[in-house]
């Protein structure tokens, strides 16, 4: 078997986070991996969504958005739509759980996260790759919270990561890039702690089927790969003082 | 352990599809699983949308939506909010992307089929009832075309079953309603063919994790659920003539 | 003079009225009028509308859409065009007008109470059909009000039923379905109590004239069909405990 | 009886057309009903709607809006809610099918008319006072069409006015004025033709009741007061060259 | 050089104030300058925008649209396209801007006046046109404050005046009409105060360049034109008790 | 006097160009002006909007938009609000018109081209430091087509450079940080060529005034800052190759 990009089954892209890039959030980093660009930034609110009113916890969310030149052909700002598409709902949606399980919320206090993700270049993978990026950008934003001395307890109480694998030639492979995901039908996003406990698992063969062992082989291989990520995530961190 | 509906791990609640229920659509019934009810019905459009033009095969698109007293709590029609909601939009993306897996588009020729899922009255499950409810819809009205001499071959080439699991008491169960659903974090969704493959899985665990085991567990228990379902499904079609 | 529907012209179609479909509103019906079908609902809530703050009285407010494939073409939903259209606001300001009427609203408290009304099936007549099957569902939430001992005198002080009528070669009709609605220019909606009172008339010629004489055939018809339709809402709601 | 704007049971305000008030639109006037004050003009298109194409006719629409001051306390303009409101909306249907009354669409040919209906100053009566002022900007439309020898035909084939009535201590009154129209709950909106045909009736008592005796008396008085209209229209008509 | 209109380049159109023109409006007048006519409204409000609750000031916004005939081509309304225009928006910034010069919103005390600018008939200057009118609009509701001795201290402490220039064949010309604008590249507004300051100055090119020179020739036909529209705003405001 | 940044009047804060960041885009920057930081793109497209076709000439358009925590307190996304503020479409009108200035729109042929602004830190200035990025990407992305050999002529017929300019103490101050311009109430945009002509001038006082002398003071001070630019543009298109 030989991958679109060359890679083996289970290489992933040269993958990298550049920390403190932006002078007003509270944390951020732009994350690459590959061609994949994406600045992530983490704002600390100091009150809570209504829903959570009075019930002594935190929350966070996240927002997620494309350029209009993050990909080949220039994509219509949604704002001219008058909605964010289902795919960037699907996608923020995603964010904002997988980091929450990062998170001890009633440790956070009455607090709100905002993680938001605005992808400067894509090709492919940008859904996990904001996961990866926002996970630094909000540990950064708690570091700051806890030299200022505001927060008690540490609310940081898992480390997260996510990454994508598909079925080529019926082999499983990892971190398909735009041209990969292009021509794969079977679309795998696992995100996962380094305790390897699942957090979510996306599988779907967009109008395809696949075996109960070939999610087990994507299953492996998305393991391996996140026990990468949380390497290159805890040296970034130590890094950015 | 004890579910909070009393019923068995592996126990599903009474599930039934009543055949025909609108003298316009191309096919339609009515899925009840519990007290889950969802109006179900398929259209046909000799065209497809603009993307497909040309391209030599048909498509299929789902819509769902929830009617107001659906609920316990009445809840504002997505109408006068200006935009369908993310989970709305994630529902029927969904619905669309599993019967899919039931076609082979190519077959349909260029025609799209339009499944329109109204949810009378909800109780948990709705997501998965519809794909139940949509494949029987679905079916009866490609019977349609074919009884009128419309298709050459039939496009219809895999069985579609949907079913939702968790974990309770560090068990799995499945089918859960609404106040299991509530109760419960982990909520996983598998969309299964009558082979036991995979079209479609997706387990969250709500900001919380869960463990590799637990998660064979509830694909174990989905698998036993479908085949169930597969037996309903062609029972009501045969007795609809 | 023939009908299209080969009904006398004064003869209504079969009009039937299925109490308590939904478990989750307070009051709730199906009313039938030939293949017309509507799913009506009543939703009691424990406070008013802000224009009727610290007034010392209720509200009565309806809301009507139709499921996409209602009609024999399916149409789009309203969510998707982000309003709803002039049609159904001029639908849904009618029903609540009308039902109004059946209520004394002081006595009703500082409640508000929403009709909703969904098409299941449509043949013509919807509105009016809205109507009566409205004042079953509204009836039967009172009564379970009244059960519960929180109203100190009943609000429902007269009876409502609805009926449209037409001109077909010079001749008034009643109860037209859609295929003598689009055949016919003269559209008149009359909307009465069980003593013959008007609550409220509707009648247009549609870009054409009728005659006042045209009028008063139109009215006689309506008078003998309501009379028939309080005597069908009475029976459910007496069957209905 | 007194009334409360102390005129005659069957007197209306002053009623005045000025017209050809705009330099740019193929007809205008502006319509006085006492305070109340509508700028009306009618714009002549060479085209049809999309549901028109191909079917040898002509169509005629209507708009209508407020003014922000056209109140005594400011109304926010739509464009900034988004969308037209319920009443707007049936409003402009109801000027548009009053006016469509007047016209042979098929010797109008393949265009469309525009009646546009601002009210620059309210004081109740605005639907009606519309509908009288529009007849007026039409006709001096197709005259104008005419004078450029486009028409073959006039399609100008009815006469068309329109008043306001309702019930005051057991009394019909006409036109009535906004204070007037505050107090009392019937609301019967005629459209009739210069030969006492109906073109449009719109009764309606709020949530109340009333007569077939009171609808009659208010029907009569509607016919006389249309006949006083009638000439000012066509005085207005005559003196505008 | 000649310009289009045969007027001399610094000889502006006939503009006239008509006041009191709205019954409800505490000031109120239709500007005109050629055949461009604005009806302009002040409303004042006894309360401030959010952001200027307890700053112990006041406020002045303004809002302007184009009636669907001011124009030779009819245009649609925009509240069928859901949202003001970015031309609309950046016009209704500029008045605000404008005639908030006018006043010491510290003496206004916390009440907003909202100036409607509503263009009946537009031949080009509708901007500077609004302006001018909105100046004796604003100055009519300020002297009525005062009639009834709500304000201790006029807040009214400079007048203020708007006119049009352009280039045209290299002279500066005064007060573009429409046939004008059209031919011409270059678009200055001036909005200056009778002791010739300068409140703003927008100068565009439309996509070409202009000189440092031409520019000082169109600032002073400005200041002239400016100098006159004083003396009619000032006789208006005399004249109208 | 002593500004506030502690720079003198007529000193800009260090301006620097990035280029080529977007692997995707026909031209791209990143001008930086102090903390001010924006990604600037150019897309080619081989069409023309609709109000140009068949008119042989191309166009040029902008947009501009903040990303969430380019600013110290996080602004919402304006896809939530559904639609762009007054202010973002105000900024990419002007960014339009000024770009267009440098284009000869007939040798460009039937393409659009598209600036794309994306403020990745704000720290006053945007709009400016938006023209001169814009310039270097539009540069850029016509050198592009020249190698193509897809242009006859080159369409670039001016260079263009943008700077703001306030009063602080009665002295005229060059290139605003957020603070400054939180400080002062005149508020000055120049766009000007290499030839010192004028393409744009946007001169405010916010609600205050400024005199004729001030405003020629700010002009020379913009005349300088431009011709800066100028350079510092020439040196980073010349060193991208």
């Amino acid at each position: 078997m030989e991958r679109i990009s060359q890679r083996q089954a289970a290489q992933t892209r040269e993958i990298t986070f550049e920390t403190n890039v932006n002078c007003h959030a509270e944390g951020s980093c732009i994350v690459s991996c590959g061609q994949t660009k994406i600045l992530c930034t983490a704002t600390i609110e100091h009150k809570v969504p209504k829903f959570l009113y009075g019930k002594n916890q935190g929350w966070l969310t996240a927002e997620y958005a494309m350029l209009p030149r993050a990909t080949g052909e220039r994509v219509r700002r949604e704002v001219t739509s008058g909605k964010p598409s289902g795919r960037t709902q699907e996608i923020q949606r995603l964010i904002g759980r997988s980091l929450r399980a990062a998170l001890d919320l009633k440790k956070l206090g009455e607090r709100q996260i905002i993680i938001d993700c605005d992808v400067l270049q894509a090709d492919g993978g940008t859904r996990t790759a904001a996961i990866n990026g926002g996970f630094v950008a909000l540990s950064l934003a708690l570091k700051k919270l806890a030299q200022e001395n505001i927060l008690k307890q540490d609310p940081l109480v898992k480390k997260i990561a996510a990454i994508s694998c598909g079925m080529w030639q019926d082999e499983a492979i990892v971190d398909l890039d735009y041209l990969e995901d292009s021509n794969i039908d079977v679309d795998a996003n696992f995100v996962l702690t380094d305790a390897n406990e699942i957090v979510e698992i996306q599988a779907s063969a967009e109008g395809g089927v696949f075996s109960k062992n070939d999610f087990a082989k994507m299953h492996n291989l998305a393991e391996q790969a996140c026990q990468q990520i949380f390497k290159l995530q805890d040296a970034a961190l130590a890094a950015s003082k």
